[in-house]
């Protein structure tokens, strides 16, 4: 690569860590002990198709910007239109193709992400995997261009390849109800040795007043090859499908919803929201009342067939109605909302929280809730795990967040472990290790303050960044890692 | 004590500083001026009872882990159950009964409590007061079990004789508003110097929608000596019962509803309220409006009787109703909601907020209220003090999110001082330590920075470890104690 | 100045920076590229009368205690009477006429101000503009004073002379929508130099429920030359009046609700509410209504004029009723309230957030919405900017909360710069340094821990201390300050 007068790019060793030595010194400790283990990726959104037909990436832009709305949110916001970007639209605006140009007019505004999350990773995806040297600007945009399409062209860089220099245990992805899981199904079938495994997520099916919905009953009646049309018949449906899940390995389910509410509705209340669901009548409260009954539900089936339920409440979904109508869904609009556990919760803990069979694992994006609400529950039910912080707070600060607010009622060990929740898949490895770098950090600062030893540091360090990913998630131990043999203490559930 | 391969427990000097030695220097001078001063625990759960009787302590099971809530919670929610700690049912469910075999899988799982206040208070305990010198693991978990038995049979572990070791200059217990207070008069007469206070608690008083709530009437009736079946006569009653609390050196009410409404009912708006609950039939709306005007009638009389109002809001009790059913309240299953100050202290604070007789002591489970609402309420309305950080809250995190989110608002002269809340007597002194440390740390975060010098510093040490909770409750100076000649500057309360 | 038995005042070089040397080195550095940088001051409240008639400053009290509620809510909350301050009544209780008197009961509590932003500011004021060299205490108070005054006679401490050696580019004031502006008029016809440019503020003609919105009518009337009586006219005859505004500089707009609510009504509900107010009929929710449709209208005509539109919701004002009545409004009883932004700011940003003419600068007082809400919206919607942290989180902790939470989903480059807010004209150097210090510390945080470089940490200093401000108010590039070569690349919206 030509230097010219480009500045160059540095991933410093000791990234992250706090800059006073008796942190620093012991943050370095904990992570040597953590950075080569293996990668559980229990929550994720990588398509499975990608590992199943292993096909070379595209050039750069298709590969690291126009999928990435971490990206051109931010671009947006500060005046670049999302045409110009390349990102396709639904209502035939035509959009920039040239994916140089593109790149060009990303680097020109990279500047953008000085201090965020996806600056850090993406300067931790190109040094690492693609081996640029020098720091993206508008100067040296084409030159970066140019190495990584370079790189993406040789084997090494083929998905499966990737998947196994990574270092990946096991990567989940998610998958509608109705989803055929064809990739999946011939991935097992293929040979390959790496694990992936499907995630269940009904949510379009439980959304009753929405003008999809019939034809998401459709697409279940076809999928289990039978007409579904009362609630028990849909009811059996969704157990049948969670099962086919499981089969294909799959070992969770997911839930979207913009309020975690939970109540129990009569027989024929859920036959009448059925019908008029089926009439394209059912209201928005029909469907407040519908999605609370069935998280209910779900949380019954995962007694009975071991899924891990994970909840992820909170999300105002196409806040932006323009950009929503020209580019769809998941373009960077999605905005939180306030998110209230206690109440909420209390009709589904209260039916099952105390159950052993039951694990659930909540997210959220309000961070008030993590030492008011989530904590504290997570500190008492059985059932209850706390999942990393979601989102927006996947970020240094935010996790240093979260461990903060968290640790002191519920532990760590009540929390689920790390997940990258990404679609990218070149940055997983970043993502995995800014969160053990950050783990590392944060539980240095309680050696260094003699709030825990160093001993009980390591034990703590390999629970954050491996098994209880693991074990929440009921992976199982894998021939990948073998604990160092003090690791016991670190207490898988028993 | 035999020691073999247990890990050797230290308790380092210089726990919970900051590692940074322009800090941790000015924390350690700051914390050696206040380690020593004498205990003020204006708000507490001791049974008074301990001190009458002055019995020696049961086993350590029994006084360690069966009533501490903080403990068996984080056990439950990692699978461990109830009846297996021995937690003693109300259904006649059996429980282990062998105290050694409990405290074993409490060892066993001690790991939970890595960097949990519950995990260094204890660890402070078994050190400091039992001369533990091995860490508590399932392996050693019968030779602690066995040294700290042993030390609870000598007489130095009397709870009077501790009460002295602990330095502990007021006590104040916590007692239903209808309790003879016998043992507080017995402790009053016996000669005993120790200062142990009621605390005037009429919460179960004033649920009028509660099964229980005739029962406590009867009691009120019995404690009065007459009949009490208006609301008149109701009032009456409550402001006679303060005098005698106050007779028996009682500071301070205490107060703990769901959410802090306040407002003003019409007097037949009392009668029928008072006539329904008479009746069986109040309703939960009846019982909010009767709380919340009940607020203002105890901020009145406190204006009279001079009795400091604490109020402590916003836990929901009782949130797991399998666990109450079985074990009943107190289980570690309350848990916080959002609560709201500003408009609900509305009504208390416009008729008794500017009256210099008033001290509201405003406590708080919801922390995005520290910044927003708590500190402007502080900083402005005479009569209102800043609790310290409650419950959950009550740890080396949650103490300095509390000192950085409202002292630059309402000052540290609007907050109300350390207390301890436990039930658990031997738990006192780590507790007060560990606050004392933090603030210490805090103050000398504060110097390092050059926001105030060491001269301040060391002024606002001691109020925080002494004179603020000394003045907020109006205990007065106390020969246990004498202040430094500059200590004028901390600023008694004008 | 005599010294006597004194405590020497000190402003230590590096205060406000993190003591670990690797932090504080980089802090310095960047602070040096930052102090000397004209003053950018888009929002606060100065008299525009101080600038035109250069008048010498009053005595000390009547310059420094009495006009700001910073200082005696503080005092009141411990007890100290607004009217032993000399605070005016409106109802013509008898106050305090002494300022030596005041002064001195001020400076006896001054210890309150330990650890506070307003300590911090005055001793920046008492060291840096007044010379002062000893501490402020009760035994300091009257030489203290009589510097102060000394150094107000002398011709260096007029105002313009000081708006001079204070560097300031630009003074924004907040003025009433139907303010003459002959203050602002007569500065720009005087030749002097300072640009001081009005702030248009139509808060007190939307508040249609309130008992003087028809005298407020009428001074709209007076202001327009002719009669207002429909919406219709209303609404045109603020447009002319932003208009006016703009004519003689103003750069923005701002408006102060409680709820930043906003919805579109129809022509005949505008009538019909515009009407009842007319006939002093309107309700509250009449005016939330009216309130949240003249948010739209705006937002439009800011589309039209450019005018920046600054909403400050939020705060609950005159808390304190007795308060009120005696001494008015702004006498330190405004209490925040939790705000919502997501749902409420949908409408608004449904019409015009897209729209690259609008820009949109948010507040709060309530930090829970820095990472939930307002990040996200920030972080999408091109006309969005975050304003910096407003009144009680106007502080060294207060604005680290802020980078912490905003700039990992928002970038600093959706944020506003600073602004001082401050009607106190000589705290303004204090103010603008001590944000100055704090920024450069959080940057050097993150250099220390590698997660920006140097080049980058520097160009993002000038950012928070300069060019956001500047630009996002649209003011221009100034004679004064000339950028360094790279700062081209710290990104002035395009």
């Amino acid at each position: 690569m030509k230097r010219g007068n480009f500045q160059p790019l540095v991933l410093h060793q000791d990234r992250f860590f706090d800059s006073d030595p008796s942190i620093r010194n012991v943050a370095r400790a904990l992570y040597d002990e953590t950075r080569e283990l293996p990668l559980i990726c229990p929550h994720g959104h990588v398509d499975p198709a990608l590992l199943h037909e292993n096909a070379p990436f595209p050039e750069p832009t298709a590969l690291l910007i126009t999928p990435d709305h971490y990206i051109f949110r931010m671009l947006y916001s500060r005046g670049v239109s999302m045409e110009s970007l390349g990102i396709p639209t639904r209502d035939g605006t035509a959009v920039e193709r040239d994916p140089r140009s593109i790149w060009q007019r990303f680097a020109d505004n990279y500047y953008l992400f000085r201090g965020t999350p996806t600056g850090v990773w993406l300067d931790h995806e190109l040094y690492d995997l693609f081996e640029v040297r020098v720091k993206l600007d508008g100067g040296s945009a084409l030159v970066v261009y140019d190495q990584i399409a370079e790189r993406l062209a040789s084997p090494e860089f083929r998905p499966r390849a990737l998947f196994d220099r990574f270092n990946i245990e096991v990567l989940a992805t998610t998958d509608k109800a109705t989803d055929s899981l064809s990739h999946h199904r011939a991935l097992r079938e293929s040979g390959w040795g790496g694990r992936v495994v499907p995630t269940f997520r009904p949510d379009a099916l439980l959304r009753v007043a929405s003008a999809h919905w019939r034809d998401e009953l459709a697409e279940l009646s076809k999928a289990c090859g039978r007409t579904i049309d009362t609630f028990e018949s849909f009811l059996g449906a969704l157990a049948e499908r969670r099962l086919y899940f499981k089969s294909l390995g799959g070992a969770a389910t997911d839930h979207a919803v913009v309020e975690p509410y939970t109540t129990r509705l009569l027989p024929h209340e859920l036959d009448a929201i059925f019908a008029r669901a089926a009439n394209r009548s059912a209201t928005e409260e029909d469907q407040r009342l519908f999605e609370a009954h069935m998280l209910m539900e779900m949380a019954r089936l995962s007694t009975e067939d071991g899924l891990v339920m994970q909840l992820h409440p909170g999300a105002l979904r196409d806040h932006n109605h323009a950009v929503h109508a020209r580019f769809g869904m998941d373009m960077g609009a999605d905005i939180p909302v306030a998110t209230e556990y206690t109440r909420n919760l209390s009709a589904l803990l209260n039916a099952y929280g105390n159950d052993p069979r039951l694990t659930l694992v909540l997210f959220t994006l309000d961070e008030t809730t993590y030492a008011r609400e989530l904590a504290p529950l997570g500190g008492h039910y059985p059932a209850v795990r706390l999942g990393p912080p979601w989102w927006f707070n996947d970020s240094i600060e935010g996790m240093t967040r979260f461990r903060q607010q968290v640790t002191e009622t519920a532990s760590i060990y009540n929390t689920a472990g790390f997940n990258d929740d990404t679609r990218a898949f070149c940055s997983i490895p970043a993502r995995h290790d800014l969160a053990r770098r950050v783990d590392a950090n944060w539980l240095a600062g309680l050696v260094a303050r003699h709030v825990v030893d160093l001993d009980d540091a390591r034990a703590m360090a390999r629970a954050l960044a491996y098994e209880l990913a693991r074990d929440t998630y009921r992976f199982g131990t894998a021939a990948r890692y073998s604990p160092p043999a003090d690791a016991r203490v670190a207490g898988a559930r028993r």
